[in-house]
């Protein structure tokens, strides 16, 4: 047998461990995670300072340097999300519905947890922690695969929140690191399906096409966010302008960012010069299709490709559309089924491009940089789903359990004539 | 492009006729469709005759031949199922959760389709009309490829289908029937990760196993079902009693059928003799341990392969266990995650049963056999999942849907320093 598949199995029969703790126990298991961090901070920086060494010499530079690097503030950081994740509601054992049939059968739907989540990311070591505390919160165990870059910082991570399971019992099985890095190493564990419940990569789409292509376990995938924002002819300009600026400027980086604007005809005269200016001024390059550069000049001509994009930087694709139709058309051939926009002061309109397009999120005159858990009250995310399962969206909690049948009766049997005497 | 491709495509292009309609509309079309099966009985039956010529030429016999047969009354079956499931309550569009968020953001969590469902199953032509219904009833296209000895009777059946929705002007690719039913053709259908959300396979193990190992689109699965009674030292004997006959001898070749008897062995002396002996009347095996052996004679021993079977026949393993958990223990160990069944009028013995166990379905004094979609009030089903992931336990048509986020707001920004002016 594998050692990855030995490892696995032994997260496997732990998982009750943690999956049978009431709710106060697993919070305060959470808190004491937390202040475990706080406490080994030095530890974790002396570690990360080696991570950071090899990845120097490795030549990594630049943004991914930044994601792998620590600093007290940082650590605090961690350790304060864990908290945040501890004081969340619990979600294990939550009864969503309750029935009770005509034979008097009393049908309860309960929360329980989905078993071993694996996770696999890159650089930052703070998913490290993030994760193993969304996924033991709602009840999992949780098999931890992180980038070669950050294994010193990962492990350094680990052994706080470990010397914190010891203290409740919980056994460290529960949170298990993978120490081996290979792609093997990885495909074995993607394939451990009477094992790992649920993969959830995360990271670039190399990474996750990677997981897609050689899982046998279920995967949620996290692909690219290329959101839209549709300006209705009945929009309210300013709003138009304030989503625009807010889902455009405020991060470039992050998948709820705004990459394709579509202006309606009616409105493109007066609203797309005031954007265009706006932006700039923001330092934004504009690519448009022909009719926005007539409005809005100098700009470059948007490609097919542009409007496939997700740039993650400050460079935004423009087009004018004839109509509502006309823009759920865009939206469904180039979208990524992340969260689309539309700023209109008509709620007919609204209900129709709601009802037209199946985007995880659809936001009516609010910024797309609110698709996210916090903002719509999952608390902490593990991720934003972009398969139409499971979870569609941001996933919280909650999302790592799944609802099961609890059937209470008082001997009811489906063929009475079965009884004897 | 290979024609796989081409026919899925078409399929997801047409899924929005299917979402899109209201809920009247889309009941009209599935009673259209049931009225359709009617109508066409005689030409389904003459194409039935077909496949039942063909299979008899290759020597198929027994059961399976009996599965391919259509007569008048299972044809007009057919068509009552779809009737029923036109008749349930609509899912798409329902409003699971509302919350208004502290910044006045109005967020709603709304039902809608997967998108498209692959169906994989084998010789029975009633799946055919089955899946169709309740993956249509939820807004789905759907592509079916089923079994090669029923491929007539599939068309046949669906030339109706079509018939029906050709008058109310949805597009037949919504219900695409593979014609190529060859290995690779399924593996292709497989493949489709940009193309198929779901692929729910229903048959025996091998076919299964097959999907499994060849999907790169999400599987769910539904094994076997190895399902428990535990008949505690707390049971109402008559309680134990009916529950064990009902789930052993009414129907063997179901999923949610007992296959091994668990007692306590306060409750054994006296309960296993009249036990073995009222199964023994009705034809049962049994297959026991030492301690039953002792207790109730004439069985032959039960090896671990009997522990882990689903016999789907009139045999019952049976094992005396020393309490509470060592009864979860053996769950724990040779379940198959389906249905477990507690008979005790101890409810702090039955709270532990159902905290310690994480099958889809729990009973605590009521038959496994309850343990379907009907009978559970979710109308028809497509199947019971034994996959921790998206639906868990018997599925119906709200399983073949996601919730989305909806959010309202009246101009809301995360970051209000990015507004100009």
């Amino acid at each position: 047998m594998s050692d990855i598949r030995t490892r696995a199995l032994a997260c496997r029969d732990a998982a009750p461990a943690i999956a049978m703790l009431d709710a106060d126990a697993r919070r305060a298991l959470l808190r004491d995670m937390a202040a475990a961090v706080d406490a080994h901070a030095r530890a974790i920086l002396d570690a990360n300072a080696k991570d950071m060494a090899g990845a120097a010499d490795k030549g990594v530079q630049g943004a991914m340097l930044d994601r792998l690097k620590l600093d007290a503030s940082r650590v605090a950081a961690i350790a304060n999300a864990v908290r945040e994740v501890a004081n969340l509601p619990d979600v294990v054992g939550q009864v969503t519905r309750r029935e009770i049939r005509p034979n008097g059968l009393a049908i309860e739907r309960v929360r329980i947890p989905l078993g071993v989540v694996a996770m696999i990311y890159e650089a930052r070591p703070n998913v490290t922690a993030d994760a193993a505390a969304l996924c033991m919160k709602a009840g999992n165990a949780v098999i931890l695969r992180g980038g070669s870059e950050a294994l010193h910082s990962n492990l350094a991570i680990a052994a706080a929140l470990h010397e914190a399971m010891d203290r409740h019992g919980v056994p460290r099985e529960v949170l298990t690191i993978m120490d081996d890095l290979s792609r093997e190493a990885m495909v074995q564990l993607l394939q451990l399906s009477d094992i790992v419940d649920l993969a959830i990569p995360r990271g670039g789409e190399g990474l996750i096409r990677f997981v897609t292509e050689h899982a046998r376990v279920p995967v949620i995938k996290h692909y690219k966010g290329v959101c839209h924002l549709y300006v209705d002819r009945d929009a309210d300009p300013d709003v138009a302008m304030d989503l625009l600026l807010d889902g455009k400027t405020t991060r470039t980086g992050v998948c709820n960012a705004l990459e394709t604007l579509l202006v309606h005809q009616d409105i493109a005269p007066s609203f797309l010069p005031r954007a265009a200016e706006a932006l700039r001024a923001k330092g934004v390059e504009l690519r448009g299709d022909e009719a926005s550069r007539a409005l809005a000049g100098d700009m470059k001509p948007a490609t097919e490709d542009d409007y496939a994009a997700e740039f993650l930087d400050l460079i935004l694709a423009v087009r004018v559309v004839d109509s509502l139709d006309d823009a759920i058309a865009h939206i469904r051939r180039y979208g990524s089924d992340h969260t689309e926009v539309i700023a209109t002061r008509n709620e007919t309109t609204a209900a129709q491009f709601v009802h037209a397009l199946r985007s995880a999120v659809i936001m009516v005159n609010a910024s797309s940089r609110f698709s996210d858990g916090g903002e719509l009250g999952l608390g902490a995310e593990i991720g934003i789903s972009t398969t139409r399962l499971h979870a569609y969206g941001p996933m919280g909690a909650e999302s790592l359990t799944i609802e099961r049948f609890v059937v209470r009766g008082e001997g009811q049997v489906r063929h009475p004539e079965s009884r004897t005497g």
